[in-house]
């Protein structure tokens, strides 16, 4: 594509960590003039051996490109990086594609709003491999004319990307509610691996049946959102009170198994508080008020 | 399908709560010759109203049919029901869709077979709505024989149905790793929604990316699985360690917005118990070593 370089928009990537080095990469393959700049210099080498330009310092990566990418550990080195800058930035679009929170994202926005700059928070939901490729899921918040005047280059580097809206926090949001997801399934799926690993059953042969249940408990979703922005929670099916009983079964089977525990007195303790909140009779969506409430005080 | 009747197997349930009157209903309206008993007598009137027998005592209903079903709330109720009946379980295929966990399971097996029944365990992963359709999951343990001998009957009950295995305990245990993680990514839908229901976007927005997230992390599960199987677990997308950091942010980030932190605080002990086990440097599924052992003796 490299003969299409002319038409595409010059592009800055700061950070060539594990990410870093497959933004700039996807970029270079896209055909886009691409400067790079990183702490260590030295990791510059492979795209400078691809047409990269090398920038000699944060100031002249920054000016090199309309487009400015970054993508560094996080929000301290964001900082460390770009607030020295002053007056360069000013007309630039930045697009911060480093992890950290909705805070740290409306932060740095106003920051760069202030110096001129157009910025874009976005998070990366993908692994460096997949960077380029449909897989990529690339969230993006903040001014939508910023993402559009540079959706095509920001399509390099996956056709999983996605606006959101205007509130710079949200990506970061969206992140957030996307581990927590990804944790819980894992988790859940570890410990079934445990229990039914107890009795001799493979992990791979749990794992198609963990898919289908999954992919059941999913269905469910929206019609739990529905209680959830309604904040009323009928229980047709089951009542926490009923799930509860059902948990001591799981902690009791767990224990006699030997195995840990933990996960199901979590589930546990989360539906003793809501029973004593009186909260027993309702569905299990009623416990979204825990979730949006204080942590428990562990004694 | 009443006109079939004569060819269908006599079926017993005993048990009319929520779920075994869901049954009752399922095998007359298959056509099945049916007995019923119940604690509380009055609930059976419904049924002798459509054509069910109601016997006297548990023992004329378990000598009423060949196909005995029960569902009562628990294995204690399950015990007191059964163990004063003695020879005249004998010949008949016994099968226990009461929740509990393996060890019950196996035991009630072990005295059924003593007793000269045959016995299947099951675990019904359905509501009593669902009770009759395709949608109705209900597993069964025990000897293959038995489940082949009834499998027409027990149809009656859902398309969904499967023969796990000639353990008796393993429905009990499918059973309880359906649950954990059905609490699992509950609870992930819950924690997401009180992190985003914080910037304001509603349940109902969350809930169709979280389908799509969650869709993402279930397709990961074979890999990880094979990883289990082969007790090595490789990091070529992130190690613990990786993740902690980003269990931190997801603290960070719900402490900020004043919801409950406690999930990702669970998360993060167990990624540092695994950092303080020495596999800080390995996949996220090494973590079933964890879950495999014994639970974290609290402070
Ligand atoms: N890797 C993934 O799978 C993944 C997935 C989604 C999101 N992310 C996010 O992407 C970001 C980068 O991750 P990564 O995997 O590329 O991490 P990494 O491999 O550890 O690279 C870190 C990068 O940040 C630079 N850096 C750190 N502190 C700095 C400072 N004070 N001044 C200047 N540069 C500094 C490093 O420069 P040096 O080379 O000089 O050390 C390096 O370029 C993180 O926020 C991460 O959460 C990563
Ligand atoms: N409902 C569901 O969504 C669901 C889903 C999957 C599995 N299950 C399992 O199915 C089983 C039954 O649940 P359910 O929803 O039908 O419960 P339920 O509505 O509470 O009914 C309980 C049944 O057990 C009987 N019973 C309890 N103790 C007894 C005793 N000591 N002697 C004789 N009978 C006794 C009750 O008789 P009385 O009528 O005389 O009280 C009633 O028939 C449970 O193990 C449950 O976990 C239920």
């Amino acid at each position: 594509m490299r003969n299409h370089e002319e038409s595409r928009t010059p592009v800055t990537v700061i950070g060539l960590g594990l990410m870093g080095q497959a933004l700039a990469g996807a970029f270079l393959r896209e055909g886009h003039p691409t400067t790079v700049w990183n702490r260590t210099a030295a990791k510059a080498g492979q795209f400078v051996a691809q047409g990269a330009k090398l920038a000699g310092s944060v100031a002249e990566a920054v000016a090199a490109s309309p487009l400015v990418v970054v993508c560094v550990t996080d929000y301290d080195a964001v900082r460390k990086l770009l607030e020295p800058l002053g007056e360069v930035v000013d007309g630039r679009v930045l697009v911060n594609l480093t992890s950290g929170t909705s805070q740290e994202a409306r932060q740095t926005a106003e920051w760069a709003e202030r110096q001129g700059a157009a910025y874009l928070d976005g998070a990366i939901m993908a692994i460096p491999q997949a960077i380029g490729t449909a897989e990529a899921l690339v969230l993006y918040s903040g001014p939508r004319s910023a993402f559009d005047l540079h959706e095509p280059a920001l399509r390099s580097l996956g056709a999983g990307m996605m606006h959101l809206s205007s509130d710079h926090g949200l990506s970061s949001l969206y992140d957030a509610a996307g581990l927590t997801l990804m944790w819980s399934v894992l988790n859940g799926f570890l410990h079934g691996a445990a229990l039914l690993g107890a009795a001799g059953v493979d992990a791979s042969t749990f794992a198609s049946f963990a898919r289908q249940n999954i992919g059941t408990v999913a269905d469910w979703l929206p019609g739990y959102a529905q209680q959830i922005d309604d904040r009323e929670y009928p229980a047709p099916d089951a009542t926490i009170g009923t799930h509860l009983a059902a948990m001591e079964h799981l902690i009791h089977e767990s224990e006699a198994l030997g195995i840990n525990a933990d996960l199901p007195r979590f589930f546990k303790a989360l539906g003793d508080r809501a029973v004593a909140e009186g909260r027993g009779g309702d569905g299990y969506a009623a416990l979204v008020e825990l979730f949006r409430g204080a942590s428990e005080v562990r004694a």
